[in-house]
């Protein structure tokens, strides 16, 4: 009973603490995740100490990211990715090659051995799709064709990300061999091909299959099984749980209960996600931002991260012209939670140290922060704004708020 | 890595299996929840051994009974206790009077000990409130007289189940010293009244006030912050988190939003709720229920149960006539839930042997299997089958099934 009440009492803070960040940072009219993640910073062992890092609070952060994942998942379709065409493909590619590159490099300039610089490369990758879409839903820009082109790029660039996060994954598990990560590849690569393809082939063949059992009005409970199957399978074949996460979430989004399902699963992230970007606070050392050394890494990290992104995107976006490149560029500059998770990932097995894990989260914090104030300017500009039309899916709009 | 996967592994088992056994006794007609407890039985140590008992899996049934009584709580209005009348009260109050008499005259029969007396005595009283609406719904009597007051009876049932599992935790908790019980009580009633009566009141005068702040589109998230305050609250002043849940959820269901509320609270009650009746099902010594003294203790508990409940609902209706109360009073048997989370309680904090804990589980699963096959027959002999006209709330008519 004592441990129970101990343990509620810790889940009631987080929850608590992060819902105001989430409130403060709302008002402000900046992203509420980061209130979430210093609302965690600030309730942990770091500053207060009402909350503990523990296995129970690490499952339901873990829990937290892995919905998180499922949910971006079931909102991405594997025709979008297909569909989006060769400018989200290029400012994707690009827009992930550039920052790893640039992470790499800086990391090899720092003299860091090959697994740090491989996991702060992966960390500077990804683009947020949900502080990107979500900036552009307030601008009211989503339908356009930046908006479009962000989204699928987006897309992209989170997939490129993952199969980085693998290899990365597999260097720090196993040794630097490169048969080992050759191998690993393959299986990620394996793993990845049958999910998707079998996955999404039986779901064409009968779109209504989940939905068969009678214990299942929705996909949603199949799919919170197919979830937990492929994230546990995905962690033991040494790959992260949140790309088996990921691709549950393709595959059952493939239902032709999609929307049904993703009713359901968004109170349950909801509820979920903000234990892990609380979590992610809590982890973070504020006291080790405090030296000079660590304010410049911050500093270096950051220009790297925002320039090497602005300059990929933009370059696979040129054909657009220069203002609608522009808006793309530096609409992929926010990190947000993939950065943050490959850095807590890296944290986690011992892949880099506390001191890069806090400039990392630092470097996603100040690339989210940075972009809203300069996209209404760009997005005038672009003349992009206006059309609100079909194309986006539903998924994109149903999160729309009355601010 | 290596325990998150483990982790993983067995909330996949412990779902997966728990959704075929609701799958399997859907089939055949019988309460699902049934089918999810044996399943826990099946894979946990007892059996297969592919899931364990350890501080993960104990927090997520935890927190699945939190929400399965915070859900119940949503669906339970404050003036339904009033409106539902005498019938009710009497229904509810003597249904719970004589199979507490009942439960303490045989532990009392048995030579056992206050606090086993006052745990057994306490696991008999409650009638399962899923259970019986669900069994209802399927016949389509719960817009019926008889429906309506096994509804409200069994909320009252419920009420008064949880006074007697506070007086029976501090009991448990405590020494034996009536003064320390009196101050429990004391306690407990206080933290009840003001909850509800305060947290109505404030609900009353602005219906809206948990939508006010912008994390909140609807009262959801401050709902499960306020369940999982009261929750450790009532914990920490020495009543089940269940009961702080209850309370949070009667309410939060005040908002005027409860519809939106109840839609986002479904999901993720569906998600967790099978990690407590499985892991209910995992704490079951099967191989305890091989000798002939176990058996002839389960068949004696379960037909003190099964006579006190009817007599002592049938009495409470029979101003309503014969048929009418036999109805009801054959509608109140089920137990469920709440008997099994008394027992599961008592079990935790050492009221109770392992033994005992099996008998109480194999009697409300008894109770519960042997209604549904009369209630057909007594539902058209009271004449009660047809209107389904207003009046019982979309609550309790949302989950109907396509069956």
């Amino acid at each position: 009973m004592e441990h129970t009440t101990e343990i509620l009492r810790q889940l009631f803070v987080l929850l608590f603490a992060a819902k105001i960040g989430d409130e403060i940072f709302k008002r402000l009219g900046q992203p509420p995740i980061i209130g979430e993640i210093l609302a965690g910073a600030l309730v942990g062992p770091a500053v207060l100490g009402w909350y503990d890092v523990n296995s129970e609070t690490t499952l339901f952060a873990e829990i937290g990211v892995v919905l998180l994942l499922f949910q971006v998942g079931v909102e991405t379709r594997l025709h979008d990715l297909v569909k989006v065409g060769p400018s989200a493909l290029a400012v994707g590619a690009l827009g992930v090659a550039l920052p790893f590159a640039g992470g790499f490099a800086l990391a090899g300039l720092l003299g860091s051995p090959l697994v740090v610089a491989v996991f702060l490369a992966a960390a500077l990758t990804a683009t947020s799709v949900g502080i990107t879409s979500g900036v552009l839903r307030d601008l009211g820009a989503l339908g356009t064709q930046a908006g479009r082109v962000i989204l699928g790029a987006a897309v992209i660039d989170d997939v490129l990300a993952m199969l980085i996060l693998a290899f990365a994954s597999g260097l720090a598990a196993g040794s630097a061999s490169l048969d080992r990560i050759a191998v690993l590849v393959v299986v990620a690569v394996v793993f990845i091909g049958i999910v998707l393809i079998g996955g999404t082939r039986i779901l064409a063949r009968r779109r209504a299959i989940l939905t068969d059992p009678r214990f299942a009005e929705t996909p949603f409970l199949p799919g919170m099984i197919i979830m937990l199957g492929l994230a546990a399978l995905a962690s033991q074949i040494g790959l992260a749980a949140i790309i088996g996460a990921f691709l549950a979430g393709m595959v059952v989004g493939e239902s032709s209960e999609r929307h049904a399902l993703e009713a359901e699963v968004a109170p349950v992230a909801a509820f979920f996600t903000p234990f892990f970007f609380g979590f992610i606070g809590a982890q973070v050392d504020l006291g080790g931002l405090a030296d000079l050394g660590t304010l410049a890494l911050v500093a270096g990290v950051t220009a790297v991260a925002v320039g090497t992104k602005f300059i990929g995107a933009f370059i696979g976006a040129i054909r657009l012209g220069t203002a609608e490149a522009t808006l793309i560029g530096w609409g992929m500059v926010p990190r947000g939670e993939v950065g943050i998770v490959v850095a807590g990932l890296g944290l986690q097995i011992g892949a880099i140290e506390g001191q890069l894990y806090t400039v990392v989260v630092a470097m996603a914090i100040l690339t989210t922060l940075i972009v809203p104030p300069f996209l209404p300017a760009l997005v005038r500009r672009s003349g992009a704004r206006g059309t609100l039309a079909g194309g986006v899916g539903p998924d994109v709009r149903t999160g729309d708020e009355e601010d």
